[in-house]
């Protein structure tokens, strides 16, 4: 079987670290065990500098929507060009905490951008580069932000106000049940039924390669 | 009259900050005193963060064209919503060290991204806002990079070929003879005659508005 891309995805606090923990140990289950662990934005140099403008408060300065998009892009094709294309071709799999569904999510359902123009900047950036699977935590944002306070300080996009989450949450739901590769993980669970759960999607998935 | 943006391209070396002072002094002679000069990509404390990445060197890691093109636009984005457009409802003129032509003649031209990509971008995020008059001040790339390697250091991109610079004059040129708001000054004549064909074109443009 050829390496394979595999994303988790989600709201603040839906557990993504302790999913792709998950899915790294059901993969060595099954026999991979040499994974790459990605994170957008973010995983090269350059990509982790804009990661921070992206994150960071800018005195004085507004980030307007269509930079933060712009930014989120230029680093996603550094990780993809430069980190998880040669991953892929030298026989690793790659584990991406968020990719391109965060885009559609956060800055297509969140910020309200056009999410036509969305997928014609992916198009012409990414070509047909795609993830091969992708689970999607799911949670009620309320839920999801509690979690994420109480492991400290917010960041620019986090401290957004609960309706920006609620329009990223739908866009997930939407572009998640149209998509047969892309799973949704009901996050609200106990943590153990969140990884039964995982463990038998990806399973799943892994014996129809 | 409205407050009017005003740009200056060209090559390297082709006297861009000789030709704004120029272009400055023409207004003042015309009665307009008050102007804000912006340059780019830069001209916001986060847009000169984004013009140190596109211009330095990074230890390791290449910045792909696509990113390049990303960071510029994104660059763009801050200035155009947070001083070019602010400075024109305010009344002020504007004038511009290099603007969106750059992009179409350096990443369309020069990098070989197509063409109708970058419009398509530049349309996404910019909308219907346009310079009112550009001054494309032309030169053979040979000259203009012998005069910018005598002011020292070159940056990531002045380092390209000569073939690079070769085809971002030509499409400088083919979007210049296309469009009449882009005036052609040849900027390989004496000094004195490139400021009398700048305050020449400048006059009749303000005449006519």
């Amino acid at each position: 079987m050829n390496a394979k891309f595999i994303v988790v995805e989600g709201l603040e606090g839906a557990g993504k670290s302790t999913a792709i923990q998950t899915v790294v140990d059901t993969l060595k289950d099954f026999g991979v065990s040499s994974v790459v662990k990605t994170r957008e934005p973010g995983g090269t140099p350059i990509a982790e500098k804009l990661r921070r403008l992206v994150k960071e408060e800018h005195e004085g300065e507004v980030v307007y929507d269509m930079t933060e998009l712009l930014l989120i892009y230029a680093a996603r094709v550094q990780l993809v060009e430069g980190v998880i294309k040669p991953a892929l071709q030298g026989g690793q799999w790659v584990i991406g905490d968020r990719h391109d569904l965060s885009s559609q999510a956060y800055q297509g359902g969140g910020r309200q951008i056009d999410p036509a123009m969305i997928q014609t900047l992916k198009k012409s950036v990414l070509g047909q580069f795609e993830p091969d699977f992708t689970l999607y935590l799911d949670i009620n944002p309320e839920i999801g932000l509690e979690r994420a306070r109480g492991r400290g300080e917010l960041d620019r996009i986090e401290k957004m106000d609960l309706s920006f989450f609620e329009r990223t949450r739908a866009r997930y739901l939407q572009l998640a049940n149209d998509d047969a590769r892309i799973q949704i993980i009901s996050a609200e669970q106990p943590l153990a039924m969140v990884q039964q759960d995982i463990r038998h999607v990806l399973m799943n998935w892994l014996s129809a390669q």
